[in-house]
């Protein structure tokens, strides 16, 4: 069953509150040998951290991780994983439920207290308790192990719009990525979003945003038909994550406009003869399985519900009033989303890596080798 | 591990391929006490079947259904479900395996079968084997079960865009679906997508489409944070219907281009003073939990890859070809897709149900009950 | 979720009950390129199959197996695997329903029949449904296929016990199983089983049994600590065997006795200079992890709840009363249990093959190789 | 996939190796509304925590237990599950990892060091790393959480051999359990067990054992026929605990030598007109369903392999040697399992419970009401 552990040959584990004791997860299937720092984690972290800019919260995390078990130190220098389960914890330094005391009663406008109330009866409304993207440290923290199961691939995210403002991706630069404060890939937007962003913030308003995460070297043949296929394993993973509504792969919702020779990524054989394609139309998925072209997720993360203009809504006695929310929050939910996005992309490629493995037995096998 | 399962509390097993003795599914899970008929799973499948019209493929299948277990007679007619696993066994009649004898060695661009042979290293090259969306037949088939569990509530799908023309929402009728061969709740646009689909049919050419799939009076607290959330358990099911390239839920990508004020689904308190939502900019979906308002999915279907205009391509031997599709096909694929998403919905909102009552032991609770 | 899956890598969902149309099972996960033939599965139900002597029930099923899909025609005859599910069919024939007409209100003491109407308030009450064991020629039918991934080793099984008489370990001899009705591997216990059977059967009473079950040559490092041991998923398939009240692995109860200078399996160096013990009280399993030594596991069947002699009861009107059994039964449910438990080794040993193949990617390491 | 998670609507997954820096359990799927206090947890590590008498191992191991996540605080006091994963960590403290420097190179007859080696190629040896014992303190927690799931019924464990000496059922008194440090039954054995434990302390060597565990007022119609019933599950899950080699359910390997009149358990009606059965060889379970009969379970535990006298063996470098082990052990390994099957039992009840009403909604249905 599914309701905190994702994936299932290299699954992990979430557990923890926003405003809890420590939040972690556990890292189980991990294949034994598997070398890698506590700096690796650290530095998928701090990618994710808050209060790095005034364009995301101004809660102050070191989000400092301890590994617990899984590991020995490897001779050379760093750990070096058993086959046993990675427990990860981070601990949390900064809660000041204090802020949240005025909304404990009555429900935000589009946010979760409303659902889980229903759901489970009670909750801990402390920050959103288990639906503060603070969770996504724990995922930041598993992708950063599932990145060295797979040493040749690489996975790379970048934002690629807020509100009506789109990168211009015929300026599309991967080293432009960490030189802002937005994963933006291209330097021309930064300005644009830097003051669209200013106004979204001094408003006490928030705004959406669009994440697109790439992967290249990715073994082809990952992906179990027709209920593992990796296309529907990815779109769980990212719509898994906070706030986001709408997942595609590839040209997504714009193929519903293409005709199939308008769609059809050709082939012509390229080096040591091996298949290759013309285009990327599909993402280099088909029939739910990776064909070696580069995989292509993009991911729409809505605005978040804490505002501070006054919104219609009832409280838990069941009376109707309004609602500000005055919290430490990020005005665009979606920055600190892509380092998320490129963790679960991590985790699907390892889980799938180590399916297609024990199903099949080897990797990637063009066609017509031997 | 999902392979050809999908669900945890309600859960299927598909089998069989499209040229193949037979295909169908094993529905475990299903509550004893759930009373259906033959008929009902037979109504959905001929939803689903092809040449009903000239917009889908000619190939002739009954599609007739056989319950091979997990039933006894009602004794006030029609069929009980036992609680133990419901077999479905549908024949096939018409493969026609010679149309694809001249495409088995060189690979359809945009077509599965070149991820088959890498994953693989064989397979059933007739019709597709197992990547052919003649598998859908088997998940109408469990759907119709599915739905059965759900009484109180209701799933419609339509068909609300093909290529570049889509619905005008404004005149949305949902009786109108049944009386046009798309499934389109818009009567003005039925000529329109007429005389489109009949030029891409003669033109030997596919065409791209979106669905949309509605649920209504659903019961609230479905889902499970933070890795069996509904919505992420429903991108999961769409994307793994054959050519689907992106879902979104509620406002989906159109979230992005909103402000926090603008997406915020307002509350006010109705009848017998239960909370309501004065917008559904959400889908339905809080914090991957149902609120009760209807839950909506959308989900863009690719052109199919099988055309007439040859397509540069490679084959099996190493050797650089064109090819060009001549066997029976759907020019828009996205038709046939509206019955399945309509049964991945029933499966999905099932299984929660199903783990929801497991976890927690009830059903809606209105937050300020009692 | 376990309903009627399982299995995780190697998987399969049985379906079916003893009266109905037919039942089979689905194996999903079995590797492409496994080669097998038809005759293979019906061979191994053969062994199964009722009605070959006059120790089993009387029913005539002929137990043909149809392999409905996920294989093609091999070139050089027989079938291969394609890695998508095998579906497996057989239809019942003699289902003398007639015969368990008076059975229908009242419980058979020690049957599961009241279970089954407490759990699920309604159930298929001929013949048993889905709880008598003629569920366990889907096992057989899927064991036939796990057979093929591990081409390397061998199981076999024998009855060991029946009633108090024992087979005669130190002539146990592997070539006389087939030669008598019982799977009996000591040729001088046989005369004196077929007496008691006889005594027994003419008595209309049934008695309890022990089965054995060996396999050999099986890949060292199979199993994955702590809660998907090898013993622990053995543990759980042969209780899941109709009637099963016990299992133990090597020793077994014997090893509560053992001081751990007895229990020691004790090293050498052989062949090759590997590793091997030089007594089995182990079983082959240490830590849950296969060793390379020969897995031995034991299991105990009671004798079948179905007698001639009346036994008190209660009725589902809720009146007392008594009640015999006249259908057709097998007096020692345990001799038909042989093949049953060599099935269900072979499929704990695929899955596992495929498990560690997954997580660990190779086979047997000796620890001080390279 | 089942590596270290156990269950699966009530599940855990357990992390942490013997001589690491803590271990511990992330509880998932617990419902929401479960009161308990540390004090519960912590109460029952304290029944399993080693060095309370000279019969087991005199590590000093405070196990205080820190509860991370998953709670809030109770109005009226100690805490309540939210429905989200509860976190359980268990520090080391008297980890003396260099009492194991001599055997780091040479492997134990029976233990699970030579598995571990030749499946992950590298462990972590100090004391057994994930393969000691310390684990089960995890499991123990966590069955003190899923013993608040079930407030009605009741779980009981004994040890009832030790070697050869058994104890006398008619003397058997579940008063006197806590009375001694065996857990033992029967005061009249208590000084026979001494006696033979001193005897085997001081030789430096071990003793195998039989545990056994009652659950009484279990509801009836738990158990998920025919892969998921309740005594596989039991029986997995008890074979899960180390050093255990055979599990038996009821009158176990001893239904083999009986007929079907002497396994019959009759049923009467007795209180409301409720049936019940008038003696209980089946343990409570019937076609792997719970009946409402106690759930009575045994499994036998093998002498540690951790010895004083030297046995033959062979290196990690590929030599034959002799090996001692000197470090600190339980002469019983199976006193202390006794806490821990019965935390096993309680997590495998609350698991099924949780899975029962999602199947099938209710609790115990007595067949002829209403």
């Amino acid at each position: 069953m599914s309701f905190n552990t994702f994936g299932q040959m290299f699954r992990f584990t979430t557990f923890g509150e926003s405003h809890g004791v420590a939040l972690g997860c556990v890292v189980d299937g991990c294949p034994p040998g598997v070398r890698f720092t506590r700096e690796d984690i650290q530095g998928a972290l701090d990618r994710r951290r808050p209060g790095q800019s005034r364009f995301t919260t101004q809660r102050r995390e070191p989000d400092e991780v301890k590994v617990l078990s899984g590991v020995v130190d490897h001779p050379e220098g760093g750990l070096v994983s058993t086959g046993t389960p990675i427990a990860l914890l981070i601990e949390n330094v900064d809660q000041r439920s204090k802020d949240y005391a005025a909304i404990a009663g009555a429900y935000r406008p589009g946010h979760a207290d409303f659902a889980y109330d229903i759901k489970y009866g009670l909750r801990d409304h402390r920050g959103g308790g288990r639906s503060s993207a603070r969770e996504t440290a724990a995922r930041v923290a598993a992708g950063a192990v599932a990145a060295k199961v797979l040493p040749g691939a690489t996975v790379r995210g970048a934002l690629v719009q807020i509100g009506d403002i789109a990168v211009d991706r015929a300026r599309w630069d991967w080293d432009e990525v960490p030189n802002n404060p937005f994963f933006c890939p291209d330097a021309g937007t930064v300005p644009l979003w830097e003051a669209e962003l200013d106004r979204i913030r001094k408003a006490g308003s928030s705004i959406g945003a669009v994440v697109e995460v790439v992967a290249e070297d990715v073994p082809a043949g990952l992906g179990a038909p027709v209920y593992g296929k990796l296309d529907a394993d990815l779109a769980s993973a990212m719509m898994s994550i906070n706030a986001v509504k709408g997942v595609e792969i590839g040209d997504g919702f714009a193929t519903a406009r293409l005709t199939g020779e308008a769609n059809a990524d050709e082939m012509r054989l390229g080096n040591e003869g091996r298949p290759h394609f013309l285009s990327n139309h599909a993402g280099g998925i088909l029939g739910g399985i990776s064909t070696g072209a580069p995989v292509v997720v993009r991911f729409a993360v809505k605005p978040t519900s804490s505002i501070l203009t006054p919104r219609r809504t009832v409280d838990r006695l069941g009376h109707e009033t309004e609602i500000a929310t005055k919290g430490r929050h990020d005005p665009c939910v979606g920055i600190r989303a892509v380092p998320v996005g490129e963790a679960m992309m991590w985790c699907v490629l390892a889980d799938h890596l180590l399916r297609h493995r024990g199903q099949v037995g080897g990797f990637v096998r063009w066609p017509f080798e031997g």
